[in-house]
């Protein structure tokens, strides 16, 4: 059979995490049979993404130019830097109009088991980004999650130690829940955390 | 943001089966951040497949160029012709060295609540492949599913009245079974076709 180009498309499938060579397979099969057009657009968005895409200088996000545009927007409050995982999650805070500062996207989480240690979250550019001398308030706004909270412990300590304020998003009970359906952890976190009215 | 390569990749990641816009995003951000030449070979491998894939006109697999190597090779059995699902089912049964004759995949099975009818296995393209005067007995390879054996029995209808000998694939206990962890069904099967020693 001459299979060469179909062999290589279930082989290069694999790169996609999760997908073993079975389901490579499937997806090739799908594609080529039933989605021609789909996969001709994937594979375009593919390779311009894989040999355009930078990390913007500045705060570290994906984007096709030296510096993303959120960086060279001069209505931005440049007291303020927020750090964020990953670009989505900038996108989150971004959507809510509640933060007029610049970012920056760490890329990821420390997490030492998985090998990421600080030179994986870029942290030389972020300390660079955040002691530029105008940068007064960092906000972390990376997840609550064991990796996120070690990440924002981490970069307390040693931000702190170099004269900047810094802070965390609040914790609590998430707006429009039951408090019947609330974990108790998150409970406990909002009753420790309680505002004075 | 300048964020429109990546938002044409998250979005092209759409056409993949089972992938919704939160995964695309994800994927799309690992390929980025940690995969970026497995990005781009899945992207030419894509373009190159949904570019230059056809049918093969005589068997129907997946090929590059018009007759796939199967179908020229002049040391087949020219009477025998095979119907499997899929070209990944069509690699099972050549791997055995049991089939020396030539091969048709449908691309699918008969699934009428999915759409799929005669026109989508391609029955015409099949039923002149099979009538071409020197086949003599089709071997239906079809799975063992509803839907394959439905298949089976829809084409051993049409094709026994065109005069030609059909034959399926032999129900059984697998080779290495043992009886105790075997499925009622299939033993039953297996006492009905038993054979004569």
């Amino acid at each position: 059979m001459s299979f060469s180009g179909l062999q290589t498309l279930v082989e290069a499938l694999r790169a996609l995490p999760g997908i073993g060579p079975k389901s490579a397979q499937r997806i090739a099969y799908h594609l080529l049979q039933s989605d021609r057009i789909g996969a001709l657009r994937l594979g375009k968005a593919l390779v311009y993404a894989a040999e355009q895409m930078k990390n913007c200088t500045r705060c570290n996000t994906f984007t096709e130019v030296g510096i993303c545009e959120t960086c060279l927007d001069p209505d931005r409050d440049a007291t303020l830097l927020c750090i964020v995982e990953t670009p989505v999650d900038q996108n989150r805070v971004e959507q809510t109009l509640t933060f007029k500062g610049f970012y920056f996207v760490l890329m990821g989480h420390l997490s030492p088991l998985d090998g990421v240690g600080p030179d994986e979250i870029y942290f030389e550019q972020l300390i660079r980004r955040a002691t530029d001398g105008v940068v007064k308030e960092v906000v972390l706004a990376t997840s609550f999650t064991n990796e996120g909270e070690a990440t924002a412990y981490y970069l307390t300590q040693v931000l702190k130690s170099r004269g900047l304020e810094v802070s965390r998003l609040a914790r609590g009970v998430p707006v429009g829940a039951e408090l019947e359906y609330v974990d108790p952890e998150t409970i406990a976190r909002a009753v420790l955390d309680r505002r004075v009215l």
